[in-house]
């Protein structure tokens, strides 16, 4: 008998929509261990800046900070200008919250359509180093607007940063199928890249049970339409992971699948989870938005609290309802409440500490 | 009647093998319309780097520079350390040379296999700046090789820079079905990615007839395996545009079909054209390579130069030689000679101005 206490930000479209249905998952695969999840609602997206001016304020991080950890829907809306909540909210909070492992699961479940003709058995981990490199908004630009204009961007890596996502990239391969992949572009990027490798080669000495190798982004494009099966742990920078991710994603079944953490695995601030969707304004309001990401990002949740058999019982869930789905094609619109209901009637009925 | 001068590149492993059929393909296109060919050999690559430790002299660049063109194969193996040859030799004879377009075509032909299982018809063209971003080798590291090191890799855009490429892509969509995507981050990478936007915005006022669209790099990955057929003309900056043209010739058919060029579309230098697959030790001196790449690279190159019809005619023979090697799929494995053998006899067969 504990309690979570879960800040919830909803955002903006269907975040509004999907959010819910992870909060009804959660709960459903923890109360009957016992565990009450108090929430409190975070007023934070596109609704708010267009209301206010305010992305995210000294006071809501203090606020978000008093949390065991965040759940994020998605934000923007086509009125914000292009980066305002981007690095104003998304990425203040994973920099100020030293979300440092940036956790993108990958797999192709039974049932599920993707883009490949022949995918084979994909079941790979994403961690992407989420504090350094392209994204620290070290950049400018001068005579701005003029046909003189000069602009630049400065990825920033250091050996501190780089050593600590390496590390938890090694100890996820140790404990799943013992492979990890470092993604880079060291033939170009030579600073930033020798870095990198040089860091997964030293602390690769200390996992002799971790297969290691190397692929640069660009060919890292042609392995994964080619033969996603090979990888188990990638990791790799903040920008290389984005893209990387996103592929990955459309490959495990789109993005609407697609789970993520922000974690900082120190437990020194709260870990976000979203889905890797956006707020997708277009079907917004409609019940149209599959939860299955967010639901999926909830299961991210409850690992890294330690909750490792809710955890299971809410991808099993997933699992079975994606496999219903491929039996009945008229589940996938099923709307998004119906869904959730599904979700949580199966996380009900198999959740560690329930009565069946 | 005239002559090319052309400055020849084998560079190592199965570029030697591929180069000389890209020869024949060349003379076979070009000679029935008295068009003469006269080559250079150059001695580049990990051969000469390994006997000299020199990537590309001052001198080699004086002499290429005399050239009307450049064919390169391939260059590396993996005894050079990474980064050196790119840097001291691919990279500079990019720079050096100002080739500020590289063209990267993405045509699945009839019959070729793709990984995707559903492709529709493809048939893009992605235009990369080759000259300026993440690419200019402006970075580096302090207390290098220690726990406190800290490493950077700045991306330098010029409106200059931007522009040229940018103004390229569009006179390319004007010419084809009339659409251009611009790639790039720049909800993220805020200063370039503006600098970007607003010369699309910009040159695009003078290209009413091309419909303009945009998309961020990590959508880009989803969109190309899902619907690669909806793009036309792709501009995007020089990191993005080395990731998307991978993911692009993978489902294209596989890099052995992919073809570049290096292009100062001023004049003021040679261009330079090249496969975009590596130098494959592997498979190297086994007359297993495919030179089909090297031979739309050679396509390219006349179109380049002009020779427009003689371009046709070296495609024409690609796109029968793909077909005939799907209706009998022992063909695939002919070997690079016999390959160059029926490529060259199938050009020799339409070339303008040939005896048939
Ligand atoms: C919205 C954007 C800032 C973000 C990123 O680039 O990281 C998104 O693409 C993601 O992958 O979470
Ligand atoms: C070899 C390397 C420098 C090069 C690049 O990154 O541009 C290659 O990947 C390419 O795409 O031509």
């Amino acid at each position: 008998p504990s309690t979570l206490r879960l800040a919830v930000i909803e955002g903006d479209g269907i975040g509004k929509e999907v959010v819910p249905q992870g909060l009804r998952a959660l709960r459903a695969a923890l109360e009957p261990a016992g565990v009450t999840v108090e929430t409190t609602d975070f007023d934070l997206g596109a609704g708010r800046w267009h209301r206010t001016g305010e992305t995210l304020t000294d006071e809501d991080m203090a606020a978000l900070a008093e949390h065991d950890a965040i759940l994020l829907g998605a934000v923007g809306d086509p009125g914000v200008p292009s980066g305002v909540l981007e690095r104003g909210l998304l990425l203040k909070l994973r920099f100020g919250f030293d979300h440092y492992v940036n956790l993108r699961p990958t797999r192709l479940f039974p049932g599920v359509a993707t883009p490949l003709a022949d995918p084979g058995e994909v079941d790979f981990l994403v961690v992407r180093e989420g504090t350094e490199g392209p994204y620290v908004g070290n950049g400018g630009s001068m005579r701005t607007g003029t046909d003189l204009e000069v602009a630049t961007e400065v990825s920033l890596n250091t050996a501190v940063g780089v050593e600590r996502v390496v590390r938890y990239a090694f100890e996820q391969a140790a404990a799943r199928r013992g492979k990890l992949t470092l993604v880079h572009k060291h033939n170009v990027l030579v600073h930033a890249g020798h870095l990198w490798r040089r860091i997964v080669e030293k602390v690769g000495e200390q996992y002799p049970s971790v297969a290691v190798d190397y692929a640069h982004v660009d060919a890292m494009m042609i392995y994964l339409v080619q033969d996603p099966s090979r990888f188990d742990v990638i990791v790799t920078d903040n920008l290389f992971g984005d893209i990387v991710t996103d592929l990955a994603g459309a490959i495990g079944g789109g993005i609407g699948l697609a789970a993520s953490g922000n974690v900082n695995p120190t437990g020194a601030f709260p870990s976000m989870f979203e889905p890797v969707h956006g707020s997708a304004p277009d079907i917004a309001g409609q019940d149209k938005a599959d939860p299955t990401a967010t639901v999926l990002s909830v299961a991210l949740l409850l690992d890294h609290l330690g909750h490792v058999e809710p955890a299971a019982a809410v991808r099993a869930a997933v699992e079975n309802d994606l496999a219903a789905r491929a039996a009945d094609p008229s589940l996938a619109s099923r709307g998004t409440v119906r869904t959730g209901d599904d979700l949580v009637a199966a996380i009900a009925g198999t959740a560690p500490g329930s009565v069946r």
